[in-house]
């Protein structure tokens, strides 16, 4: 277990990086990434997971729509989890999530995930120390099991904001009609535990055993530019082959 | 990890066990099963599952009738798990049995269930050995999960029958209209593995940490006296207690 620091982690892009041409990369591999989102599709070999993990105004709806966004619908699904109903309530916390993994021929986005019961939970107080132990281990064996017995690609992204562009951001939905929709009293009340939530994401992280990527957002294009990158890599690595010709093919009964 | 040996366990009742005695025991049981499943239902504190499995026609059908039979319908749920559909293998060998486990205030029977998948799939060679060691470990881990999350009491149920009692039970459903629908070719081909079942199973049970009950079945009716006896000790166990009246109630937000 290797401990991280998220503070010794800059928010932001190299000032050396070219932001014209780092566009114009994204672009190109946004495209790529639906190519390869197809083959996934009709080789049904493999699954994809991509969990998307921040603090409020992260930019996990964004990094949604400029990664993902030029994929095709079919085979392809963004899962948003919110406070869980009183029926998810009533299971083990991985319950509502096993349901939404991913089959094999299918890429599927969570918009927050299992990983908000060790984070939002633990800063509250609502489980004990204990409970969150026996938690990332049952996360751990879980996202083997994914892993190992339905050939499941898992990508973990933990958007890394600071402190001072989260502020610029929740007063853009205050500010911005178009952004009114997304702000929410309780964003504000949240952002008064940074720092608790900062030391559970830095444990939670270093205790993993898929790893996480750690994406600097404050500039938004950067983390397109980081996030294709990562994802495309990804799927160039499973080596993916369109299926023969079949002839002769009838309904499997 | 103690190993077992499953021949040297008898299939049969005690001599000395007085049937219409064990038979009027099972039938208060059965009824006290079915109070304390009510109580289960209204305290909503606890969720039960119980785990069926046995060789073909080894009366996991009749288990469920004469040991839950009593019990009102709402919060008891019977899932078979059967041949996986298409959609079902394309996601890990957990995926459609965590979507049945019980909530609070339920009580679910597995008839078949996650264990299939390291019985039958491995007596003919359909995973590898190593594929069975990681399946094993995520069971374990899967179970622990339901009890530590979900306050999960685990009853697992081998029902134990010997190979000459398996032949009257089939040869019955060939023979008796009203058993007709039992009836599988199938059947009588598995039997022909039956010392390779019976190794996987003294495997399973072996390497299970929740521990599994031994139940002689050749006699149906030592069967329900069994089980009744562990399924009303353990419900007795969790000391349920009715709820407090709560006036004034409104629906919850």
């Amino acid at each position: 277990m290797t401990r991280i620091d998220l503070s010794t982690i800059s928010t932001r892009a190299p000032e050396d990086l070219d932001r014209d041409e780092a566009e114009r990369q994204t672009r190109e591999r946004s495209s790529r990434i639906s190519e390869l989102h197809r083959q996934l599709v009709a080789e049904k070999e493999h699954a994809v997971l991509v969990v998307l993990q921040g603090m409020d105004a992260s930019g996990k709806d964004g990094a949604l729509r400029n990664v993902f966004g030029d994929c095709a619908p079919y085979g392809l699904r963004a899962v948003n989890f919110r406070k869980p109903t009183e029926e998810e309530f009533d299971h083990d916390f991985l319950w509502r999530v096993h349901k939404e993994v991913p089959a094999q021929g299918e890429m599927v986005i969570f918009n927050r995930s299992h990983y908000e019961d060790v984070l939002i939970q633990r800063v509250h107080g609502w489980i004990t120390e204990e409970q969150v132990d026996r938690r990332i281990a049952s996360i751990n064996a879980f996202e083997k099991l994914l892993q190992y017995d339905n050939n499941t690609l898992i990508l973990k992204f933990y958007l890394h904001l600071s402190e001072e562009q989260q502020r610029e951001e929740l007063m853009e939905r205050v500010v911005e009609p178009e952004k009114h929709y997304k702000h929410s009293d309780a964003d504000w009340r949240e952002r008064e535990h940074w720092d608790e939530y900062r030391a559970a994401y830095e444990d939670v992280i270093a205790r993993s055993e898929v790893p996480w990527h750690i994406i600097p957002v404050d500039q938004r294009w950067y983390r397109n530019y980081l996030m294709t990158d990562i994802v495309l890599q990804a799927l160039e690595g499973l080596e993916m082959k369109w299926p023969e010709l079949v002839t002769n093919r009838t309904w499997k009964v």
